[in-house]
């Protein structure tokens, strides 16, 4: 393995997910549903299989498919981008991080993200041989996240070449705020960096959140300059798929065409036809799958309350975050190693996504994406601990 | 788009498919069949659908379909690889080409290839921030292409990190002999090197090649030091779903293993299953499929040379090399962007895979991975001009 990519082990999610195989524990770790995405999709995807969906799609994708991606950004956020253009679709939102990272970044260009970060963000910057410079989240009033202007700030430079914001972010759950992504988007402009924000989560924002989701691609000045990326795996459930995509003006689109061509060139054949139906669903299917997560999340955070967790508040995503110190837990790490033996429940500790490992010692990620019986019986085993 | 892609633009297989939508010809140009593989493989795909294969599967892939990896190189080629270790599916062969050298080089490091090489080679090389070292395959005795050995030893040097070799190569249908990869493989062990071997094809060498397949592994000294790049879409005729695989020593595994996880982390969910019930299909649909593909290479064989090309022999693969030069034709990229208004088919030229644009100026391939009604019409197009 070349030099600058030891650091980067195999991935959290693979090492807890096979210690939850192992362990017969329940997974509560990666975040994937246990029940499968909406039936229209299920089968309009079995169809194209038989109706011979199955060479090569065009390199952006299935005109369908990209059509239906933005009429879906129109609808849900008002943004308009030609399908031909300004859509790309991707192996997920992983490539289209990778191939916009690898396609924009020069050697020692710098990338302005927010930790924890979710894990690919640090190995697409370093394989890009660009520098990452992470500003700290940290809790605040009502408990929920929030970023220092200062050290913000200070994180942008003569360098910086883009900033690559989650949200709604995981694992933490949070929501920006307006007012933050406004800054945001100043900071962007002073700096003339790109944004590329991932938003794999923008149908998963609770009622209870501070603001509804704002893509930072609509504030002002920052359409040109913004790659909007999402997928369909957190939305309908298949995130075994890995069918996402970007938008953008068409200069960034055509960046990561550049590079994903050589990455994957396309995938997903059959499956493209399928998620173009799933994402003109009426707004009953996305308003009905938010309230289901909201309520699965509510039942989490009871069980893990009453298990003696300090539960933060999570106005987004399939995730929670849990401190272990009122358990006695001082490092995440130890104990999500520990807690398969202790309870049959797999936990991510949320530690391995900062540069900052103190600002995570003690914290862990539960995802709630799941059966309500699975919840209540993680309920059940982590009430023993 | 970064400095060092530039050089890169959209690949010609993207222009041209795009050139034969937009001019309604027949497309002879990318490699994909028009009907589609095993029904045993899509009602397997179908039924993963609905039992619930949506969600992530395991990073290296779902042990069904690395079992089968395993067994079908043991069955055809004889070698021996733990399906624990020894094998990862990756999205197509193009992602394990790209985790692979993205793993293994180093800035500077340089990579051997024979040219004309597929047109992502050259593109990962320069990602990983490598150098190609090509040698240029000539026509030889009886048409078919070699090598000099003296060029393929100056190729190599003490920056030497691996051998890039595809065989049965795409475009010029040549397979590797032997005594040629016998000399490969001293190189690669006098040198240090690895191999990574692109053996898409691998089912597709015709009974009048001058050898079978080989594959580099199976020579002295190369078990342990060659990563076998193989995928579904060829062998079974679903290019769109983009499953592949990369066999080889547990080290270079775990190299595109740490680097693919963050490429695309995994794919095609409900797709892999279908595949592992493809690799297991009897020898009868291997040896089948290769010979309609040898009766389709002859047929349109005949209608090139009809038509007043000077056809190269073809022993593998889904192509066939054409000069143009006997129709007046001088340069192949001219003649390919003119041919679907003259003749209403798309053919790809040859140049755009060579550092050497000499040496393939008048040359282009012409996929036969087409139903045969379909070849006759292009034949019967092609004989007008
Ligand atoms: C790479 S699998 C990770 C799935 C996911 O998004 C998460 O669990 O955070
Ligand atoms: C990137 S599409 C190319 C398909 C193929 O292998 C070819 O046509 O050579």
């Amino acid at each position: 393995l070349v030099e600058r990519m030891r650091a980067f082990g195999t991935t959290i999610f693979t090492e807890m997910s096979a210690l939850a195989v192992r362990s017969g524990s329940i997974n509560l770790g990666q975040g994937f549903p246990d029940t499968d995405g909406p039936p229209e999709m299920l089968a309009a995807a079995a169809a194209a299989l038989r109706d011979g969906a199955n060479q090569y799609p065009p390199l952006p994708g299935i005109p369908a498919l990209r059509n239906l991606i933005a009429a879906h950004e129109q609808r849900f956020w008002g943004l308009t981008r030609d399908p031909d253009t300004e859509v790309v679709v991707t192996a997920g939102a992983t490539e289209a991080i990778a191939a916009a990272i690898l396609g924009l970044c020069e050697t020692g260009d710098e990338v302005v993200t927010f930790e924890p970060y979710y894990d690919s963000y640090a190995a697409s910057i370093t394989l890009a041989g660009a520098r990452r410079r992470p500003v700290t989240l940290r809790p605040g009033p009502h408990g929920r996240y929030g970023f220092d202007e200062a050290e913000l700030r200070a994180a942008f430079g003569p360098r910086t070449r883009l900033v690559l914001l989650n949200s709604p972010h995981n694992p933490t759950g949070k929501v920006f705020t307006r007012a933050e992504l406004t800054l945001i988007a100043e900071l962007c402009q002073e700096y003339d960096a790109y944004a590329v924000t991932d938003e794999v989560y923008e149908h998963l924002v609770f009622t209870d959140a501070a603001e509804p989701h704002t893509p930072l691609a609509s504030l002002p000045g920052m359409h040109d300059r913004t790659l909007r990326i999402s997928s369909a795996g957190k939305t309908f459930s298949c995130t075994g798929w890995k069918v996402g995509w970007a938008t953008g003006p068409a200069t960034l689109v055509s960046t990561v065409l550049r590079v994903k061509q050589f990455l994957t060139f396309v995938n997903a054949g059959p499956l493209q036809p399928a998620v173009a139906v799933a994402l003109g669903l009426p707004d009953t299917y996305f308003s009905g799958f938010r309230a289901a997560l909201q309520a699965r999340r509510d039942r989490l955070v009871a069980g893990l309350t009453e298990a003696g967790f300090a539960v933060q508040p999570s106005e987004g995503t399939y995730f929670v975050t849990a401190d272990i110190t009122p358990l006695g837990g001082t490092d995440g790490v130890d104990f999500c190693r520990d807690l398969p033996a202790r309870s049959g429940v797999v936990a991510v500790p949320t530690q391995v996504f900062y540069d900052n490992k103190e600002a995570g010692r003690h914290l862990i990620r539960f995802a709630f994406c799941k059966r309500e019986e699975v919840i209540d019986e993680a309920a059940r085993r982590l009430a023993k601990i």
